[in-house]
């Protein structure tokens, strides 16, 4: 038996992380086993990580006075999502509070444009992209391009704030109506990529890093639904991916993790998005690495030793989203749990709405295409798909 | 961005646990994966598992109203301990309440000589042994069997409660001490047995049931401190092993984990002890296991089809005991950290007192005295051990 009187080991908590969501909610997990203690800010009690944490502020991460009040609590504040208020950020630092990563990274991370021009300046490549200012910038990147893929600068996600246009009139609706809301856009042609690649580096302040193995991924609808470790490319195109994801943490200094996601096109990697958190792409490493994603987060942001990144087996993520109906995996947990003893479930707690991430499955499997049919199957029966219906959303 | 106002799936919890130390806290992380919430009943805030979930009964698990209260609350209530109200269980249950394991179960493992004497009765081997109800039957038994073990009948664990008798004076004193304390005895002889040996079993209530490989075990002081999977005995015996384990569990009708501990001497296998709950010598399944002991005690408990049992790799797990001078490991992780990336770290949050179990480190190595001693290295790091006493530690 416990004595009721043990005291607390400090009265600062050691860790704060800005957002509750699924990242923080698998953060918590990995937390409790190195014994560190974050605190959350949440919009609510039933965000998935406030739901599974005593330790919760309700705040916002637009609010300064929210982040000061964080940043007093814990020695460290790191975070879940970036959109967050970067000037009450370097403000903070200033005066002294400590962020992992910084503002700066946040910074870069944050914005589209900025991200694109950081990775060029740091010798890495990109795909042919320019910034579209007039609805004429528009047309003439659809005469270069044919099909264009128009982005909004800040805010994006998921596939929310990406549009293609197939035709010059669409280009000029879109972006007329981007930019009369006052986006900042970028423009890029519709490339036919071989795959897309992801890989995930854990970074200390100090620079020591270690990076995952390259990732294959699917998106469906601009959201990943699929995550296959290892990447199914060439030996010198892992190791390619994986220094070009080393230097693009070294070049915007990241303090904890940075996913790094590319485009594998006619042999070349141009690298595509930027994250410093942990990352969709990473999930499957809680099954199939030894340190998962979210416990390297922690012990890099905490400054300590990083747990070795190394794959322990081929495996593959599926995310469960919420079906049409609004059904709850919850509910079905006992068809997935029967439709493959071997398959790792992990439920988000959130609640279900349509093409909203409320989960994943990992299936850890020698055989790359054994373990996507079922990782699939069972994330056909959490989301009470009849078994007609199983080969349709495989396609 | 969730919103705040997502009401509750249901306004019961699923699940309660009585008792909230390492073993609740490894629960919750296992809950959290499955969106599964747990209402823990803790002595205080400051157990293990109070610290890292939001959900706690402050409660004592003596106490029938408090037993109630979580009954009430909660659709099926289970234990992460067996020092509980027999008599509360059994009359709530007769109300309608759903206990986890049940009364039964519970009552034959709190009681050395009923466990005994259930498995004898289900066919099973158990060591040599008698009740000792007087000093004289002390020393009758210490006539027969020169070394003698004594053991009192209720609440003794992790070798509290165990008595080793050398000489016949010795006998006396002990048993005159412990009867007069009134304690119920057993005695058996002290066993030269070639090794320890433990099986971890889930049992759903229908009886589906999967086991976990037989590990080794050493025990220092009586207290669990190594386990290493797969137990180093012939094909045949883990196979024996197995089956005894599978009789038992359906014998005592136990819904949950139920571990059994083995002595292999002269080639026969001995059950010596049982628990129904998650056991020491099953902490190794959340790194090396597909699905993880605690995973599966809560699938088993709710009902759910259980997860595959099967070991990924060989692995030793080593506890982390505290020392004498109270060292406390979350100072030391860092340099826990840097001895060896490869090592899963597990801190339960206690404070350290000398010889408790505040930790456990597995290190999953496909080379079993490699595994030990990598194991070992980040226990010593943790205990603030200097290299020269590593050594000694091993030995």
């Amino acid at each position: 038996m416990v004595p009721a009187t043990v005291p607390a080991v400090t009265s600062r908590i050691q860790l704060g992380v800005v957002g509750a969501g699924q990242l923080g909610r698998m953060l918590h997990q990995a937390a409790i086993g190195l014994g560190v203690e974050i605190l959350f800010m949440a919009d609510g009690q039933s965000d998935p990580a406030a739901q599974v944490s005593p330790n919760v502020q309700i705040g916002s991460a637009m609010s300064a006075e929210d982040l000061a009040t964080m940043a007093t609590s814990c020695d460290v504040v790191s975070f879940e999502h970036e959109v967050v208020n970067l000037e009450a950020i370097a403000r903070l630092a200033e005066g002294g509070a400590v962020f992992r990563p910084g503002s700066h990274a946040l910074g870069v991370v944050a914005d589209k444009i900025g991200m694109r021009t950081a990775v060029e300046a740091a010798g890495l490549p990109v795909p042919p992209w320019r910034v579209i200012e007039t609805t004429a910038a528009a047309v003439a990147a659809m005469a270069e391009w044919s099909e264009v893929v128009l982005k909004v600068s800040r805010g994006g996600y998921d596939g929310r704030g990406v549009f293609v246009a197939e035709e010059p009139d669409h280009a000029v609706t879109l972006a007329s109506e981007l930019l009369s809301g006052g986006a900042r856009l970028l423009a890029e042609p519709r490339l036919a990529f071989d795959a897309e690649l992801a890989v995930v580096v854990a970074r200390r302040p100090g620079g020591d890093a270690v990076v995952y193995d390259p990732v294959t991924t699917v998106q469906i609808d601009g959201q990943c639904r699929q995550v296959s470790a290892p990447a199914t490319v060439p030996a010198s195109t892992a190791a390619d991916a994986v220094e070009m994801a080393r230097s693009v943490a070294e070049a915007i200094d990241a303090v904890g993790l940075v996913a790094v996601e590319l485009f594998f096109v006619g042999g070349r990697l141009l690298i595509n998005e930027l994250a410093v958190r942990p990352h969709n792409t990473g999930h499957h490493t809680i099954d199939a690495a030894v340190t998962s994603q979210f416990e390297n987060h922690i012990r890099a942001v905490l400054d300590l030793p990083l747990g070795a990144a190394t794959l322990r087996t081929p495996a593959t993520m599926v995310n469960v989203v919420g079906n049409a109906a609004g059904d709850d995996p919850r509910d079905t947990l006992a068809a997935a749990a029967a439709a493959d003893p071997g398959a790792h479930i992990h439920l988000y707690g959130k609640s279900p709405r349509p093409d909203r991430k409320i989960g994943h499955v990992t299936v850890c499997d020698d055989d790359p295409a054994r373990a996507s049919v079922r990782a699939w199957r069972v994330v056909a029966a959490l989301r009470g798909d009849v078994p007609a219906r199983i080969e349709e959303t495989l396609v």
